[in-house]
């Protein structure tokens, strides 16, 4: 079984969870070739809609995600991956999640915690 | 702060995670006409993409999602909402979460618990 890639273009949205925590990490996209390397490598690999090419996250900062769990909804065309993330974190902002801000009225309240700084890691 | 709907044709993905568990129940969509009924009415309304109109969640199952918190992602592109779901289903197969299945090799195991019977909620 596998996603149904022919929707949407051929990418589907892939959830992303820490699995030990429960932490929701960030939403990417695959399409087949990333869903393939992804289940080959045990590695993340996803569809970087911004750079147009396959996105081996970690392959700048280090901050690789262990696939530890992989499911599929309902109508098959959204994934769960639960990882471990090395590095704590997994957004490029430097935030262990990319869903750091909370709304709260028209206040924003951050909720991650933040672990590396991302002119150090990028800009080498 | 809001979602940026200029993206995908005016939706943004929505992932929902029951608060009190961590468990991701499902993806779904909304435009802004969904994301300004959700937080006015701290239920989840979602656009539905296959219906073509809004989604009051729960609607004709009776199991809405009360809103605990709304984050936005690094982008502003998608959402992540903490709900209280009611009836403790999320998903129409009637399983706890859209993502009862998990990809094993070759097999699918089913990780999800299946609460109600959608035939006898969805065709009275």
């Amino acid at each position: 079984m596998k996603p149904n890639f022919a929707k949407n273009e051929g990418l589907v949205p892939v959830i992303v969870q820490e699995k030990s925590s429960g932490v929701v990490l960030m939403l990417a996209y695959m399409n087949e070739r990333a869903w393939e390397e992804t289940l080959q490598t045990g590695k993340a690999v996803y569809w970087s809609r911004s750079r147009g090419k396959l996105w081996r996250k970690g392959e700048e900062s280090g901050n690789v995600q262990l696939v530890e769990e992989v499911l599929l909804d309902c109508d098959e065309d959204t994934v769960l991956l639960k990882v471990e993330q090395i590095g704590r974190a997994a957004c490029h902002t430097g935030y262990i999640s990319c869903f750091y801000r909370r709304l709260h009225g028209d206040k924003i309240e951050i909720v991650s915690e933040k672990v590396f700084n991302p002119e150090e890691v990028y800009n080498k």
